[in-house]
């Protein structure tokens, strides 16, 4: 029932080796002191990895990938898939092999499905309250350095999509952009003529002349900033399909629901990676049997 | 008034190097699009870094890294000190320098104190709970992955002290090494024959009986973990002490007071790095003067 | 006259410490035998980077952390700009240090140079030869492994545009996508549907249908890959403005002019980096004046 | 027919997983998002890597290890070994597997095998130009920075013998060091009572005199630098046995030919490592049977 | 008889592939020449890694990882495990796989065996000395920069214990922290006061008054240096089991079996680890038979 | 009368960062933590390294590193210069700064010194043995895996010199590639023919019938591993000049003696790195004056 885990090209895979050594290494260091002095050499346990509350699944090819460096005797096997919604007390999946290294390697692979399940889980609610419409949850750059890339696979395992993964794929021209380059329509005008033409220009507008002005520059999506839902709607109509209209600062998971009304695509969260509370999970080994 | 940032030895230095170089590459990569496009390359800039709500500074000698890694010709003065209590508003250090410098180190410079001022911040609320008792608040290893040199920085910085900081540095028998070992007793006395004479033993217990077996087999703190108030006082009663005394298992501000005033030593909490919200705190440019 | 190289932020500067340190320990391995065998540890020496034809320069921010990695006290001083055309016999830059130091940072210095000289020379007469046009210029994927990020930006100090820099920050379906997805309308809107909204989403066509086909799906870019002049001016006509028009396909200098009359706006050339010859550049050492 | 790889000991392997890695990171970084977007996981795929033009086979075991870090599921088999003789057309290898990790593994690969195969083609054309003699066309330390280790085994795969590998394993005294030594006599009696035994001494000299010198100091190899045939030739007989002798300067394969009819036994021809144009070469997959 | 080398968690695993990396690296660089010209690359060998002198052995499962990283195909066979006494002559591992594989590793392999052999045997000889008493001969922080972690690791394997891994597991106040902080007292009050609960503080005490005064503040280990045996033994009678006793300073062995009747619980020596001679080891191949 | 450390070339330099930030990172770990605890942030202390015995000073620009990487405030100042002979009690360099860093730094850089100074010294002993002679003292590969850079500098420094670094920059073929490619005669030829022509090749000889073929087949060097004095003198004899002659196999300082008068040019000594007793330095703090 449950299934091996082999395939790692969902997630953006180039990084996952070395993410997870480093976190091997920082918890291990020199060695599992407490493990070496107590547990017999050649003892073998079996448990299971379970959920103590309901939310979304996220990260098992990562634990997958904790156990397996710490141990590559360790069979580790994925009785729901990254993504699922669960309910407490779900079996994620079960590891058996050498007492010393999966108890090793349990805290490690804990503190990154119960960080990402977090952030899943929490996308999730912001997903469904705007279920019906097409408007995208997105995140933002406010992630724990050094773990983004996870971090924002996460966020679409809940559902969300991604915006930009950093500095360097794709133009956002904030407030400070614009009073360096001395108005919107000379910063978009020069992002337009250097900026890679695979790259979308967006612009932080606070005003409609600046709407105005940015989308005649070529801006391809105009972001709304911590405007009220009434601000929001006179920009919706004033752009009126000319760009597309994102909104981000603060929202919270009701006015993401009016936002998503009024014609929104696109809502950015910090919040659903930078202030996430951890899924609680826990690894229960099995008593042996007679 | 402000001091420059030069002495990093309060901190565990040797890692603050690579963790400030990996998080700069994973949001500049190959290179800050917007700024090159927007900003002249020789503009100067000044601004604040200001909190938005009342908190604990907390890395401010890493954000002061973030800037000198992007680029060396940008000064960064500090105007709080690591640890110090703020309010919302206060000028936490000013940023002066190239432009595209500023703006590119910015985000990287934000998701390190935001994170480790809302670990900081949250850790003071139990420290001042337990306040006026001998009791430590303590942390776990449900940190981050990548990020545990700083975030246990950031609990000192709250108040907090430390735990041991992975599975090399102490001995800590659970449930699960016991039932592995064959019993307390055989699991502690195991670990006071091979580990380093330099390792506390600490030993989780859940019954009067378990407690008497690992205090004769020479441990020197017990654990209680997930236990009532009660079951707390009783054991506490018990060890009367011949042992150190530590509790855990998601215990609350409230619950870390009765805790201290039965006699524990040592709490520690999971959520102060695990469930933690930013810390909100953003970059101000300041207009240029005439 | 000339001029100190301090800032690095106009090109992707995180990687280029690395990529030099890279390259001199390749060189220089276990030591410069050579040069401590034969050169006194205290004789000072002074020459000049000086081309022998024609081109444009590129690298000389790298040349210069060439000499800085290898010895702090060489001063290298810039004699021309990043990008600028210069003749032959044109000094590019000045080096004065130990003796032992220059020549040993000498040839990777010059490595560096004469490759990225080479790729911005070339691409300059691409460049060249649709001047008075909006077409683009671009780079490919096809750079040398390990260097894109410095040949991409050689690409642009010779008048060239970037395409994306890999296959994370924007959308190209190519024939084989377009197979694996069941046709282009699928593919592109499985893409439009999947893809951050960050992104644009180029398509590769091959017949009349194919275009509509994607123009209605969505495509933001229509290429057209090593298609006859006709051709490509009966898909201009057919796109008529509805998406970009970009070519590619071995395209010689001569073809660029005619497609660039055709209306093509990007037209992407592989062998500006697959293909190049090294810039003639040397360093030579100034006698010592009495 | 065609033979899985294996043996890697034929190529200096220790650097071949990080170059690979490196490249690897560099194009897929985040992740391949158009295979993502457009091709079903499940997916499974068959090509061929064929020539565009005869050549000569160079960086199969290169590409092969793309592929396994990309996805160790893929099977890539060698049609042809690395060093063959290949008509356009050629199958040099087949690979079969997930398509989405062939998809994303593509380029790589083939940057790698263009620019290897195109250095190897190079050599062999200098290196039938002096079939029939002694002598040997070797390669310089102009290569490609970050790739010496493959483009020097690529000369020898096209029948080119290596000169040094880098600064550290042979000691070769040019004009700068002879100046700054103050003499050639001086040069060359200083390495030979400091360089290790086991290095050989070879000394750039420009006149009769220099000649003389080096060979009384204890020299082993007397190079001439950008020569004509007639001084060449003069030499030869001067040096008569002595040392060996090499040539270098901007030979073009006439010149080889030349040269090697005086009795020059070394030849190092920069070009084929700085001045290469890219082999043809492309994955193309099958279309799937009934 | 012999058995495969599978199970790497006896030893501080984390490092272990990357120090045998560097190791490899170090000694192969650009390639093993003399076994690329010299032996055909289909040739199999098979041979013995043995002892020349008795010893312990040390470094079994370092040396088939040495073997293994090179090629995977060579297959390495322990005789005795790590740890175990040997005699002169006694074959230690056998090895048989592709000649030039098992030449070209053959170096590193034995190094490590040579190094780490060297410290087991040596240190054996100190426990030799304390046998039937409770004390423990422990190492210093005096190791080889670099293999910290597999000297230590040696000194397990002759029976010793490890003190603290480095400045990070554990406290110890040196004369140089007493004068720095004005006194024993004022030193160990503030290490109680700011130390990781789970670290012992040890201090180094040179009278009896800072004897009485380390006791008072809570000290867990009485460090006497450099003592004549009467001091150490009134040292003993003073402090009375109020702390446990380490002694240390160019103990030899015949002062650790001294020091052991005295009632010195521990006793740390830097020469196993900083002064060892090297356990005379080497690889023959066997003839191939008929 | 000291001088700051400023020029690292003499001593091959790439590496030596790498190298002192690897010891750094094993022994400060997270943090030191004794001298967090009891020495305030700010007090500055003053002291010297001195030897305890007369020997070889090596390894004072690696010290000077350390202190250098991990409080670039201390001011190390050189008394003597690496390769000195130094008498007990000598002081080698003086260090002034922030007290936690100097104490924290010290452990790792006297690591250094000591082994590197024990390695200098042992080689001196050697060298001094041969006085008169042309006979050079040489190491081998016999190294501390990692330090292979600095150990062979560090014989230098005792008035040795090196033999080939690694695998990959000499050709030296022993018994066991002699067997594996059918004969002496073969051996030589084939690397004659394959090996860079810069790169010398060493045979090992254990009959005069092997010395013959070696030298016919155009052997550089001839290799007597383990013969008694006698058989050297015959094969020296033999020899006669036409190739150099080398000695090795667990040679003496009185064997060295007598091998030198024999006309051996070549003794390679396995001891001078694999079997050394550390020098004994130490860190001695100056007591604050009033």
């Amino acid at each position: 029932m449950g299934q091996e885990v082999g395939n790692r090209l969902d997630l953006p895979f180039v990084e996952i080796e070395e993410i997870v050594h480093r976190a091997i290494k920082e918890d291990v260091g020199t060695g599992d002191v407490t493990s070496w002095c107590t547990i017999p050499a050649d003892l073998e346990v079996r448990g299971n990895i379970v959920t103590r509350e309901p939310g979304i699944a996220a990260g098992l090819i990562v634990a997958a990938e904790v156990f397996r460096q710490v141990d590559a005797r360790v069979r580790f096997t994925c009785m729901v898939q990254d993504g699922a919604p669960v309910d407490g007390g779900c079996v994620l999946a079960r590891v058996e092999g050498p007492g010393r290294s999966v108890l090793c390697a349990e805290r490690t692979a804990l503190n990154f499905l119960q960080r990402l399940g977090g952030i899943a889980t929490l996308t999730r609610r912001y997903v469904d309250a705007v279920a019906g419409t097409s408007t995208r949850i997105v995140d933002t750059r406010k992630t724990t350095p050094g773990l983004r890339v996870l971090e924002k696979w996460a966020v679409t395992l809940g559902g969300g999509h991604n915006h930009r993964m950093g500095l360097y794929d794709a133009v956002l021209i904030k407030d400070n952009h614009i009073v360096a380059a001395g108005g919107v329509d000379q910063a978009v005008r020069r992002a337009r003529a250097l900026a890679p033409h695979t790259m979308t220009i967006t612009v932080e507008c606070e005003t409609p002349e600046q709407i105005e002005a940015a989308l005649k520059a070529g801006a391809d999506i105009i972001l709304l900033d911590n405007m009220s839902n009434q601000s929001v709607a006179n920009a919706v109509q004033q752009i009126n399909g000319r760009a597309r209209v994102e909104a981000s600062g603060g929202i919270t998971i009701e006015q993401a629901r009016d936002l998503a009304r009024l014609g929104v695509e696109i809502i950015s969260v910090g919040a659903i990676t930078h202030s996430v509370r951890a899924l609680d999970i826990s690894l229960d080994l099995e008593p042996e049997g007679p």
